[in-house]
């Protein structure tokens, strides 16, 4: 019988579980602090909610779910599994206006799913961690976003990552200033943000090849080029100004970014940089657009921008939207591949297991457990069963990956002590019972 | 366009999550504690996993996925919705039986989907909370799961909960006993087990319509009936061993719930005691069962037992195993009835909110907000927009349910001050900007 999970699907064993709710814990614990309050939504949808919503291709992707009952047959579908976050915040927004802040943020962080075909690093069910700041233009929306990602990579252990930061109304600016016919906009943005992959060249051929002549390529290359981290953004943004500063949207979007860039100073702006060949999937955004990701390291940990006009479908209202999104499941493979899990998460499940060498010691051991629990923290396992093989006993705190491991047999009860025994150095040595506690309590910190 | 979530499914705004987060994090930590670890499996499962699992009125109950591509239009489903906890546990258990401790204590806290029709407190999604211990015949698994449900609801507020304890061999031994035929033991338990409900004269007729005659129906309802709690469970356990013990499944059955109440002493034992009538779904259970309630409250809050052929149905061995399942929903539903959720979870969302009432404030707002930022758990917003009224800012705050708001004006920010407003008492008073951090910390502590 098949016993693996369906396709592109995963277990969480329990190591895997422990690692992500540590990222997700310092994640929500960083989104609380920035005052992103959490939203959950439920996993099934009803099929008109999502359809329509994500393109051609992306609707081939939602998992539809079958009538029940004597619908059966029909082969119909009436609902369907969560494809992103961001379509149930606008249904959210819509259903209960009256009830929400009007500057609301949110946070949410669940699983959607996606029928690709799997691949590398591509799953079929895979957690989005997304914020969202309903309601409000203000350019204090990106950088407080800005300053709670920042945040969030500093405190997960991430030292070379840097958030590139850049505006559609730039892009728009800079093709028209540059000559690109607005009928070309779209794929030479796709072009031009390949360059981390492509390379320059790549990217000229590919301009070529859409029909693009020499001068423009040229001018947009120049234009584009990436920024040297060393550079002064707002220096940039004044030699940007003197290229695109005549276009009103240019000019506009340009007062946003240096607006964006000021606002930063105090928070994370170390990691804060300009980047004006960064464009992301562009059809939705209308304003700032950002990514994160870490030096010398393919791909973006995450990213968002400003999309005004998608919050408000359901409404029929402009709600403007500021938006970012972490990807965890990129997080936890770079997280894994750097080794940079702390210590107490990788080494060890279990703190001490007590286990029982006579039948009649083993209400002392639930007693034993039991005071032990009650300190904070502290993980203990009983041994279910009447040690007869020492081995047997060793293999399972190997198992459990346990640090110390206590023994009772009908000495130590009647003597008022435990064996405590040091897994890794196999130390062992009898203590009175009542200073096991303690015993523990300070071994495991100096440990560690 | 219709906004609400789908029927029979919630939307958890913003409150309700924290809520079930503070409940969810109780259940973790003390499941973490007790040695118990952490295990996920996906939403979806390939359909023969689940399928026949369930019986056939719970197998119309799951939600089916279409086939996709080309195979849509056929009709046909290949996956489904997570139905329960325990098939995709016995799943997992036969994927990774190498990678697994032969004695493996799992904890899954996880959605599941049934497609019943909603009722009051009845969801079409909702979260199960399982435990279950793989491997051990010993009492001592029972013993500590007790003690684990035990400290969880104590976490969590409860006082007068009861964790009733029964075993399927009892009941079989008590009914044979009795002189109820064997073909008409499961109808007999199932009307016992409402007694709760339907009160002794309803299971009565109930027993009587089911064809038993008077004297056995007699010696069922007095051999069953209901202790009072100050009975002493040995004392009960040696009445019921004069009546059944003659009987080795009787006689066996008693001497394991001996052996629970006796590992049980040091452990929550004040909350637990031995109910003759306690029956549950008996399908699956092969040993001890239990289950948790609120004295004068119909209904339980979660409920377990030995289930001992199960856990092996993927890989056909046997595998004794031994589970406790709380139910989120219901726990919810009582603590918000019985207003138990502590202050800091109800009271507030937001500590403080900073604004800006210059534009050239808003530098100095981010700069106090990030300084703020790196208290550990001060939730601090900032907002968003330039203040022009003022009654705008109050009602943001109110809505934020902010407990301080700190004010940022040209003059603030040339003074180096900021002006601090306790929400509640409206009392405003101005302070040098670098105290606020210890203003705020002291008095959020104070006002705790």
């Amino acid at each position: 019988m098949e016993t693996q999970p369906a396709r592109g699907m995963r277990d969480f064993l329990p190591d895997d579980v422990r690692r992500r709710e540590h990222v997700v814990g310092v994640i929500r614990d960083v989104y609380d602090r920035y005052g992103f309050e959490p939203l959950e939504t439920p996993a099934v949808e009803n099929i008109e909610t999502l359809l329509g919503k994500y393109g051609d291709e992306g609707g081939k992707l939602i998992f539809k779910i079958l009538k029940r009952g004597d619908h059966e047959s029909s082969g119909q579908a009436d609902l369907a599994l969560r494809y992103d976050l961001t379509v149930p915040l606008a249904r959210v927004v819509a259903e209960y206006q009256a009830k929400l802040p009007k500057f609301f943020k949110r946070y949410q962080i669940q699983p959607v799913w996606r029928a690709e075909r799997p691949a590398r690093g591509r799953f079929r069910e895979f957690y989005q961690c997304d914020i969202d700041s309903i309601g409000s233009v203000s350019p204090v929306v990106e950088a407080e976003q800005i300053a709670a990602v920042s945040e969030i990579l500093t405190a997960l252990g991430f030292k070379n990552f840097v958030i590139r930061l850049n505006h559609r109304g730039v892009l728009t600016s800079m093709l028209t200033t540059s000559g690109v016919p607005e009928p070309l906009h779209g794929e030479t943005l796709t072009a031009l943000d390949k360059r981390d992959k492509i390379g320059e060249d790549g990217v000229e051929l590919e301009l070529k090849q859409r029909g693009l002549d020499r001068s423009t390529i040229d001018r947009l290359l120049a234009i584009t080029a990436f920024l040297p981290a060393a550079v002064d953004p707002f220096e940039e943004l004044d030699t940007l100004e003197r290229k695109i500063g005549e276009d009103p949207r240019g000019a506009s979007a340009l007062n946003n970014l240096r607006e964006i860039f000021q606002l930063s100073t105090s928070t994370g702006a170390g990691h804060l940089l300009l980047d004006k060949s960064l464009a992301r999937g562009l059809s939705y955004y209308t304003g700032a657009i950002m990514e994160v990701g870490v030096r010398h390291l393919p791909g973006s940990l995450g990213g968002g921008g400003r999309y005004d006009n998608l919050i408000g479908m359901f409404s029929g209202d402009s709600v403007p939207a500021c938006g970012f999104s972490l990807g965890l499941e990129r997080i936890l493979v770079v997280m894994q591949e750097r080794e940079m899990f702390p210590a107490f998460i990788e080494r060890s499940s279990i703190d001490v297991v007590v286990a029982a060498i006579d039948l009649t010691a083993q209400v002392t051991m639930m007693e034993t457990a039991a005071s032990l629990r009650k300190l904070p923290r502290l993980r203990v396992d009983v041994y279910p069963e009447v040690v007869k093989k020492m081995d047997k006993l060793f293999r399972h705190v190997d198992q459990r990956k346990a640090r110390f491991l206590a023994i009772l047999g009908g000495n130590e009860v009647a003597d008022g002590t435990v064996s405590i025994r040091d897994v890794a150095t196999r130390k062992q040595e009898t203590i009175p019972r009542d200073t096991l506690a303690a015993y523990l309590a300070s071994r495991l910190t100096t440990n560690d």
